[in-house]
C-alpha cells in the first residue's frame, strides 16, 4: 500500500544578509543580500528537538516533498518523507532549502544583483559546499533551531551532511551522508569538467551572458546526457533498454535508433526547461572543489558527538563504495558512532533516490534511536 | 632493453571495386571505389602462410609500426611489431589498413566523391564492421593470401577480429580479440551518443558540410573527452592526476583548476587536428550497430577451425571482462579452441595499448604455437 503523500506545501523565502549586508564565503568575496527557497514539513516541537535538515543532490531543489498547488508529481524523495513515512511528518520537522548557486528560487548566477539590475552571470563568486551549509546555518538560525536532529542527503547532499558536521558539529546530533564522499576524484572531476566544456562550447553560452536571449540548450543537453550515463549502472541500462531499437526515420542520419539514445535526448531536453546553465557550471565546480579527505573533516583532537549512518550502493560507480568506506574509516578512527550500511542494489547511482524501502528501514530505525535517545520519546517502548 | 623498431615504413593504397565499380555494403547500398590505405612489415613467405592482420581500433589507423620518414614517434603498436618483438617481423607478414569510414588514408565521409567532385559528408553511407571487414577482404586477396595466420585487435579492432571469424572462417587460422564484445551494451551505446550528440550540437557541423570552413572543433574535443575518461580506470586517473592542480588564471572563472581537466582539454584539442568529424560519427554507429550475439557470431552447425586467444583486461569498465566471458562461453559452445586471459592492470580500457609486456607473453606463444602447427616451422623444437 502506497502512504499518503503531504497534500499541500508552499515554498518560502528567507532573505537575510550577514552585516554589512553580505555573506563572507570561503574564498573571501562578499555575497548578498542572499535569498534562500525553502520548504517545511510537519511541525517544530517545543524545544525544537525533532529537526531534520534533507540537502539535495546536484540538480535538485527545495520541493523534497508533498505537491505544490499546479503539482501533477510530488517533490524529489517524496516516498521517504511524510506521515508515517522514514521521516515521519507526524513526529519530526523536516527542512529542505536549495543551495546557493542554484537556479530554483535560492540566489545564484541567474538571480539579479542589486548593483547592476541584471543577472549576475559569470560575476557571481565561486561557491564551495561549505558556503552553501553557512548560507544553511543562517536558515536553521531563522527558524530558531539550536540543533538539528539529523541532516540528510545523497550525492551533492551528503556532501553538505559531511560539511556540517565539519562547519557545525554542536549544532547536529547525527548525520546520514548516502552515496558521497570525502572528496571528488579525478574520475569525478573529469566527468564534471567534459559537462562544463560541452556548456561553455556552446556558441549560445555567450560567456555566461545569454539571459536576454535563452539557454546554451545543446551544450546544456548534451552535459546533463553525460551526467545521465553516470548516474545509471550498466547493469540497469541493459534491464531498462538492452538493444531494443526505436522507431527511426530512416531517411535522416544519425537520429535515435535505440531506446538508449532516446531516453538520453529526453532527459537532456527537458533538463534545459528547468535548469540554469551557469548553475551547472557553478554547482559542478563546487563538488570539484569539495574535499574534506584527512584533518579538514575532523580536526585532531576534536571530540564530536554526533552519529553517522553512511550507506552506499554496490553498483555506483560514480561514488563508489569504497568512498563512502573512506568516509567510515575516518569516523572509525576518530571513535564517532557510526553504522556503516552498503545496500546491494542494480540501479546505480540513482539507487538513493529508487531504493525507497530500504533506505527507509535503515533510515527509520536510526532516527528513532537517535530521537529516543535524546529523551523525548522513548521509542523502544512506543513502537 | 627496449627492442629496436622497424626503420622505414610506407602508407600504401589499394583502389579496389566490385564489379560495377561499387561494393555492396551490408546496408545493400553501394560504394566505390574504395581506397584503402595499408602498411605491411615483414616479408610473405613463398606459401603465404606467415600473414598477420592487425585491425585497429576507433581512432587509430593503418600506421601500427615503424616510422614514416617525418615521423618522431612510431606507429600506435609499435612496442608489439617488430624484429624479435610479439608480432616479430623476421617471421611474419603483418598488416594494417585503415577502416572504411575512416579519415586516414581510407575511403570516409571526408573522401571526394567521384560523383560530384565534393566530399561526401553524409551521403557517405551508413557502413558497419561487416563492411569493413568486406573492404579487408579485398584487400588481402589482392596481397594473393588465401589463410592469415592470426587477425588480432584491441576494443573495435576486436569487433572487426569476430567479424572475420564471423564472415571468413575458412581465410582464418587463428583469432586474438581483446578488449571486446560480441556487441554493444546500452552503456557503450550511451557513451557513443553522447560523443555524436556533442558533435552535432556545434553550430560548426553545419549538417555534416564543414569542409570548406574547417572542422567543429569544439564539439568534437568534447566528444573526445568523453571518450579519454571512459578510456582510464578509476584508479589509474587517481594515480597520474589524483587532485592535483594546475597554475591557473584566478581572475577568469572555470579554466582548468586540475591537472585531470588540463589533460582532457590537451587530448580533446589534439584530437580535432587528426580526426573528422564525420568520421567520428559513422565509425561509433558502426560499433553501435555491431552485434554478434548468439547465432551471429556461429551459425547452428557451423564448425569452424580458428583458434582463439581472447584477452580482457580487470579494469576496463567500458568493455568489462564479462563481455569476453561471454565471447569464450559462446565459443566453448562451439567446441572452437579457445584461450582465455584476464590481465591485472590498473589501465582500464588504455591497457590493451599499455600492458605490452603482459601482452606481448601471450600473443607470442599463442602464435608460435599456431604456427607451428602449420608445419612451416616446429617451434617447439626451434624455440
Amino acid at each position: 500500500m502506497k502512504e499518503k503523500s503531504i497534500e499541500k506545501v508552499d515554498k518560502k523565502y528567507f532573505t537575510f544578509a550577514e552585516p554589512p549586508n553580505e555573506l563572507i564565503l570561503e574564498s573571501g568575496e562578499k555575497l548578498g543580500p542572499i535569498k534562500i527557497a525553502y520548504e517545511t514539513y510537519g511541525a517544530l516541537n517545543a524545544n525544537q528537538s525533532n529537526a531534520v535538515l534533507v540537502e539535495h543532490a546536484f540538480s535538485g531543489d527545495a520541493h523534497v516533498a508533498g505537491y505544490h498547488e499546479s503539482d501533477d508529481k510530488p517533490g524529489w524523495w517524496d516516498d521517504l518523507i511524510g506521515p508515517g513515512k522514514a521521516l515521519d511528518t507526524n513526529k519530526y520537522f523536516v527542512i529542505c532549502s536549495n543551495v546557493i548557486g542554484g537556479c530554483r528560487g535560492t540566489t545564484g548566477p541567474s538571480s539579479i544583483d542589486p548593483k547592476t539590475g541584471k543577472p549576475y552571470a559569470l560575476t557571481f563568486p565561486i561557491v564551495t559546499i561549505a558556503d552553501m551549509v553557512k548560507a544553511q546555518k543562517y536558515l536553521i538560525d531563522h527558524l530558531g533551531i539550536k540543533k538539528l536532529l539529523s541532516v540528510i542527503g545523497g550525492s551533492m547532499g551528503g556532501m553538505q551532511v559531511l560539511q556540517w558536521v565539519a562547519s557545525y558539529h554542536d549544532t547536529v546530533r547525527s548525520a546520514i551522508p548516502i552515496a558521497t564522499t570525502l572528496k571528488h576524484s579525478p574520475q569525478q572531476i573529469a566527468f564534471d569538467e567534459v559537462g562544463r566544456q560541452a556548456v561553455m562550447a556552446d556558441p549560445a553560452w555567450l560567456g555566461g551572458n545569454y539571459y536576454d536571449f535563452g539557454q546554451p540548450e545543446r551544450g546544456l543537453a548534451v552535459a546533463r546526457m553525460i551526467g545521465h550515463i553516470t548516474y545509471m549502472s550498466d547493469r540497469s541500462m541493459e534491464d531498462k533498454f538492452s538493444r531494443k531499437l526505436k522507431e527511426k526515420n530512416k531517411n535522416v542520419k544519425f537520429t535515435t535508433d535505440f531506446e538508449v539514445e532516446g531516453y538520453l535526448r529526453y532527459r537532456g531536453d527537458t533538463f534545459v526547461k528547468r535548469f540554469d546553465a551557469n548553475s551547472y557550471l557553478y554547482i559542478t565546480k563546487a563538488m570539484d572543489y569539495f574535499d574534506l579527505a584527512g584533518d579538514k573533516f575532523i580536526p585532531k583532537n576534536r571530540k564530536i558527538d554526533v552519529r553517522f549512518l553512511v550507506v552506499a550502493f554496490k553498483s555506483d560507480w560514480l561514488y563508489p563504495a569504497y568512498q563512502a568506506q573512506e568516509i567510515v574509516k575516518l569516523l572509525k578512527t576518530h571513535r564517532v558512532n557510526t553504522t556503516y550500511c552498503e545496500i546491494n542494489s542494480t540501479y546505480g547511482h540513482d539507487a538513493f533516490l529508487v531504493e525507497i524501502k530500504k533506505e527507509s528501514h535503515l533510515i527509520k530505525h536510526f532516527l528513532r534511536s537517535v530521537y529516543g535517545e535524546s529523551g523525548e520519546v522513548n521509542e523502544s517502548r512506543s513502537s
